[in-house]
């Protein structure tokens, strides 16, 4: 039967990531995008664990205003991590200007274009200080692919991927963190609808159809299977063509 | 000994790239940055033999002024093939004020930083003509690690990432495209420098390492063994940790 603990489950992940400091980028920082929500809030935390609050830097990216923010900053607050705001909306505008000229956008590009720029600061930032950019995405939402290929897909290290929502939430209480960054209801801030109206169906029930192997109606069976077949690409490097030699490509 | 047939590897990269859309994308459209340079010029090439010119999509991504921007216009008039323009100034210098407002840029985070945004643009001309996003790096390139993470590093297929430079210049006289695409100096059009100036040595000294395993200068053998050691995490999707339960993450 599935149980999960999370005093376990943290102090595995935390030695993960000093393993991974230690082979990776000795004496390096941690970057990572806080959006005040509780994945990135969880990663912070584990961080700070890991490598000590000094060698964590949160970096906040709104795009134009955004109305949650005062959650980003506190949480870095809490933790006492630097952080830095860097807006985005400039650099998002000039891009869609700049598509703009030659065709129309669809919506779906406009919403994945955000994490992508979003990505390209976050290496940046890193890059100036001496970072390793963390990776904040959970095993619910990878499972189902409600993430944008080469924006918050990605990173230099996944120490959540393998955990569910619901295990995140257990993770970011044995951390002490407030129950108001990781309990308030998720949304991607991309497109104004919640993640679950998005998705058609509750984390609860995927994360027990997942974990606990209960099957949900079968619509909804169907479309979590269906997404998790399509997506499952975004997991892993890209296909690459290996030429080997005329005898054995025939 | 190392022989390469040309004609050989052509064709069976043409096949591949007819399979992966096949199982990855039926009807899709191939879409790839150009930059008028050996690497774009033969995947477009490669794509318009695999798939037909109706179905591959230039994108011209300028920083501000290209003084070889002509080049690029050239190929796709070649290959008969539907190409946009999207200058990325004004989304590349949004990103750079954004981030300056909070720190100081070094020169490596400004270089890689265009190609993070002309990755984030290509994905949306992507999404926004039912694409996928070629990838166009090569094997000298990425031996040393001469590439941006998650900007040209990335797409959703690499054709041409097992060939060496001198193996594309091969393809590309094969494919019939003018000697002046692929026999010009490379640059990464990034720095004011060439590559082989970036790099300290050339591209046939690194392509006979390689392939025919002939020893370069000490130095030299030893800064291509580096950049080949630090460079390799690049060819592989992060590092992920996998929690296993109480029993096996001891």
């Amino acid at each position: 039967m599935y149980k999960f603990n999370a005093e376990h489950a943290t102090e595995a992940c935390i030695k993960w990531i000093q393993k991974f400091f230690e082979e990776n980028g000795k004496g390096c920082n941690a970057v990572l995008g806080i959006s005040g929500g509780k994945d990135s809030s969880v990663v912070a935390a584990l961080l700070v664990k890991a490598l000590g609050k000094d060698r964590v830097i949160g970096v906040l990216m709104p795009n134009g205003d955004q109305a949650d923010i005062s959650y980003s900053y506190e949480i870095c607050e809490i933790l006492g991590i630097k952080h830095f705001v860097v807006n985005i909306k400039e650099a998002f505008d000039g891009a869609i200007k700049a598509i703009s000229a030659s065709q129309e956008l669809t919506n779906q590009a406009i919403i994945n274009l955000a994490p992508r720029i979003r990505m390209s600061v976050l290496y940046a930032v890193s890059q100036c200080n001496n970072g390793r950019v963390a990776n904040t995405c959970n095993l619910s939402e990878d499972w189902v692919g409600y993430s944008t290929r080469y924006g918050d897909s990605v990173g230099d290290f996944a120490p959540t991927s393998c955990f569910t929502v619901e295990e995140i939430k257990l993770i970011a209480a044995y951390l002490g963190i407030p129950e108001k960054f990781y309990n308030k209801v998720p949304s991607d801030g991309l497109c104004g609808k919640t993640d679950e109206d998005n998705l058609g169906f509750t984390y609860q029930c995927l994360d027990d159809y997942i974990r606990r192997g209960i099957i949900p109606e079968p619509k909804i069976k169907e479309r979590i299977d269906y997404l998790h077949r399509i997506n499952l690409f975004k997991l892993s490097y890209m296909p690459v063509f290996e030429y080997k030699g005329e005898e054995e490509n025939e």
